[in-house]
């Protein structure tokens, strides 16, 4: 590591971060960034291999309790793939979705443009992404580093010469324990054709795409990454056609929140195929994709298009390591850990989506923190349980606890209060509507959302919460925390709600509460 | 009341509902809408005359309480004010400027459209709420009606005999207690020239506007309504001066947050004239609008316009009220009560905004439970206090709790954790960006927003959060009631977070939780 960047003791500003981490990516140099204290003796307690969410997270606490911790990335940055190929762009993706829905429905209308039958470039709004990534990277190594007081070596190649021992160039670092955190990958696909040229994933799309994909899209997978990115083709105006095995959005479990979901999609033009089964992608003479076969029911359907998107979930990131290390793996080679974090090594931790489902930030972060607690001394336990989630359609839509169907199935005397409410209107009724909702409620009712408290009449407990509209997730982080606790509709009904609100379920409880024989809503 | 529309025992829609109150609003006819249940010999416990938030909600909880209530409006629907004239509109017009300053950063950028020095119609939108307002004041008649079971008297114009009996056309109702819930209107500014054509308010705004305001406005106030107008009327397109006899935003007590709210603002090209002395408004020969003067320490400014908004705060509807019962009124009308919410008269209660600040939803509706309580038997009491609050800007400010400011002067040892962070960019940095943030984010870094939380290092207690942004909203409700619970930065921390968060609250926390003498973030 003679010729590293050494960056321990000089002040690095955010706009000093940025520049060196797109000089980084852009040049392809891998010189390590270094930023290790010359002056601490001390042995490492941990080195993490990988700074993202998991990595990072949990080198931030073993430091907070005092402990000394190297972190080990591959990139120039901290915060792993989740600013740079993951949750980022889908979030923007997302964004564009939820805005063009709105355009589309107003086109011509007020101010709005006429957008009807237009398409909207895709590779765009890739390219801004791929522009504008560096400013979370550089945040994220500035937070690290001068607030965070982290040790880092970054844009690095490692091995691993034991597990008490990593190698960086010419250099070899010693820690007393090793914390694998190398995160997970799209999953590649088993289908004829899957590696075509124009067959993309959530990674390859923001690396690889370099056309504009024309007018027809087929998405293939029903989970959350395929949903979200197939709303976002959709949202750009081309046909999208959604191709599952199986049901498409499977994880909400409510029946009434799941079909408004859908029918809000359905309603946008997206077409879905459920239950297909055997499924091709052809290429032409240049190996790019030309077509999609998949068989149905009613027999073969061929789909035209230049564009496919793979969103099948994810597998880990654990070939190499796994193997040098001889760790016990499960299916799609995710490491096994107990609820220490610890693999099948003494002194050897695995988190993050290294080892497994929930792919969510919270999961990651939570089991970083407990192998660095493990690792000071404080024995620690965690399962990622009970946890609220969400997902994107062109809405956001969250969730937690039971749905009404599962709830019915446990409890005797299930309440619910939704909106709208159950008339012969159906969805069409402008409630809920909080911000970012407003034009809906006033012109398109029934596309102002949907909302669900799911409540046992006996002990007064919320048992689940279900909301599809805008600006009700941050809600949801606490909601959840205060239901976990055993929140009642009379607790509810006591708190002071910020009007107009985009769940409703403070007023909603209000308007039943004191009543020890309360109805439905 | 012998000519009134009998609606007790049939079924009403939603969507009859709609057609019902469009009817009676567009033809202006008076002829009462009474649900009464013949069936009920029962006296009434309560009359609520005024069945908007504080009203309505005061019935709901006393009927859910096994009273029998009667609610008296002069409206043919309920729910008040707030979905005809106050929080519907303004909320419809703060989403209108967060989307039009969206498409105005983006102009002539990806799939935007070119907005560069174009008037959007103020008209058209006002015209799109009068048109749709009549949605969800169906919802609530419908709500109150089929869901609640209320009985009530809309569209009705009533006399009080005495502080037991209501008189509405030739019926008289009795009951044991009365409860006044009135509500307040816009306070007339005491300027010369305020009752001239073009000078409008909220409530004016809405009902009556019939022509297309040109571009320059300009707004006497500095308080919320003045405020998130303003950004409105700029956000169209025109040149909007605020004009202030004080400061503007007194009510955002964190000095960054302001600051940062404030910088948006002016980067939209918001004008502020704080201090502001002896204002004058001049019409033409036809008593229009045609100009503002403005004292300032530098001289008399003259701004010509042909519309005024004034955003100067409410008064009590509690003219006749007052004067017919003798009861205790305060400044601005406000009708005086205890902590029962009892007037000056034993039996007459006064609830919501007719009892003065704070003039939110939560506060009118739990006013209105309060009084139920109380007629029912349950001694209680009630005062606002410590309650999360909101506005608009262009964006949506959220806060709770101590400002830093505040706490410093309360705390000894005051620690803060907020994006973005101090650093040589200032705001120029793309976090906290969440849900509708991320085209910021990724193009205009600076505009993603502010974020703080205040902390009580020794105890570890969340004093205060202030959010700028948009979907933090919801959050604030919860996180309000949380803190109020003693919600310490290791609480948070081990909460679950859902990622993207508008608000980063919980994932700095746990970054710095775990050290016993955590620093700043």
């Amino acid at each position: 590591m003679t010729t590293a960047i050494d960056v321990w003791g000089d002040y690095f500003s955010i706009a000093k971060w940025q520049a060196v981490v797109a000089e980084a990516l852009e040049s392809g140099d891998s010189k390590p960034i270094a930023n290790i204290n010359p002056n601490d003796s001390r042995e490492f307690d941990a080195i993490f291999l990988g700074g993202g969410a998991a990595g990072r997270f949990g080198a931030a606490y073993c430091r907070a309790l005092g402990g000394r911790v190297l972190i080990i990335d591959r990139w120039p940055f901290l915060g792993g793939s989740c600013p740079h190929q993951a949750c980022v762009p889908h979030h923007l993706f997302s964004d564009c979705a939820a805005q063009l829905m709105l355009e589309r429905t107003f086109s011509g209308k007020l101010w709005f443009q006429n957008l009807n039958d237009k398409m909207v470039s895709i590779k765009n709004i890739v390219e801004l992404f791929r522009n504008g990534r560096t400013g979370p990277h550089a945040v994220m190594n500035y937070q690290s580093k001068e607030q965070l007081g982290l040790e880092f070596v970054l844009n690095a190649e490692f091995s691993i010469v034991d597990p008490q021992t990593i190698q960086v160039g010419e250099c070899q670092f010693q820690a007393k324990n090793l914390v694998l955190a190398l995160g997970a990958k799209p999953l590649v696909a088993e289908i004829p054709g899957a590696r075509l040229k124009g067959v993309f994933n959530s990674q390859t799309l923001v690396e690889n795409l370099d056309y504009e994909p024309a007018n027809t899209i087929v998405v293939i997978g029903g989970g959350k990454s395929a949903i979200e990115y197939g709303c976002f083709f959709n949202a750009t105006g081309r046909r999208t056609l959604v191709v599952a095995r199986h049901q498409v959005m499977p994880m909400i479990k409510d029946v009434e929140s799941r079909a408004y979901a859908i029918l809000m999609m359905e309603e946008q033009g997206m077409e879905f195929l459920e239950n297909a089964g055997f499924m091709a992608i052809q290429g032409d003479s240049q190996d790019k994709v030309k077509s999609v076969s998949i068989k149905t029911p009613s027999g073969i359907i061929n789909v035209d298009t230049d564009f496919v998107f793979l969103g099948l979930g994810e597998q880990a990131n654990s070939e190499q390591i796994a193997q040098i290390l001889g760790l016990e793996t499960g299916e799609k080679g995710f490491i096994k850990v107990n609820r220490h974090m610890q693999t099948s090594l003494p002194n050897v931790y695995a988190v993050g989506d290294l080892t497994g489902p929930p792919m969510e930030m919270f999961k990651a972060r939570k089991e970083g923190v407990c192998a660095a607690k493990n690792i000071m001394g404080q024995v620690s336990e965690y399962k990622a349980a009970d946890y609220p989630d969400f997902m994107h359609t062109h809405y956001e839509v969250c969730w937690l606890g039971l749905s009404e169907e599962e709830a019915r199935k446990r409890y005797g005397n299930v309440k619910i209060m939704k909106l709208p409410p159950d008339n012969p209107n159906g969805f069409d009724v402008g409630l809920p509507a909080g911000d970012r909702m407003m034009l809906y409620l006033m012109a398109k009712p029934r596309m102002s959302g949907f909302q669900k408290l799911i409540i046992d009449g006996d002990t007064r407990k919320i048992l689940g919460a279900f909301h599809i509209g805008y600006g009700a997730k941050d809600g949801f982080q606490y909601l959840n925390s205060l239901v976990k606790k055993g929140l009642t509709i009379d607790d509810l009904a006591d708190m002071d709600e910020l009007f107009i609100s985009p769940s409703y379920f403070i007023q909603l409880c209000r308007l039943r509460a004191g009543d020890p024989h309360f109805k439905n809503m």
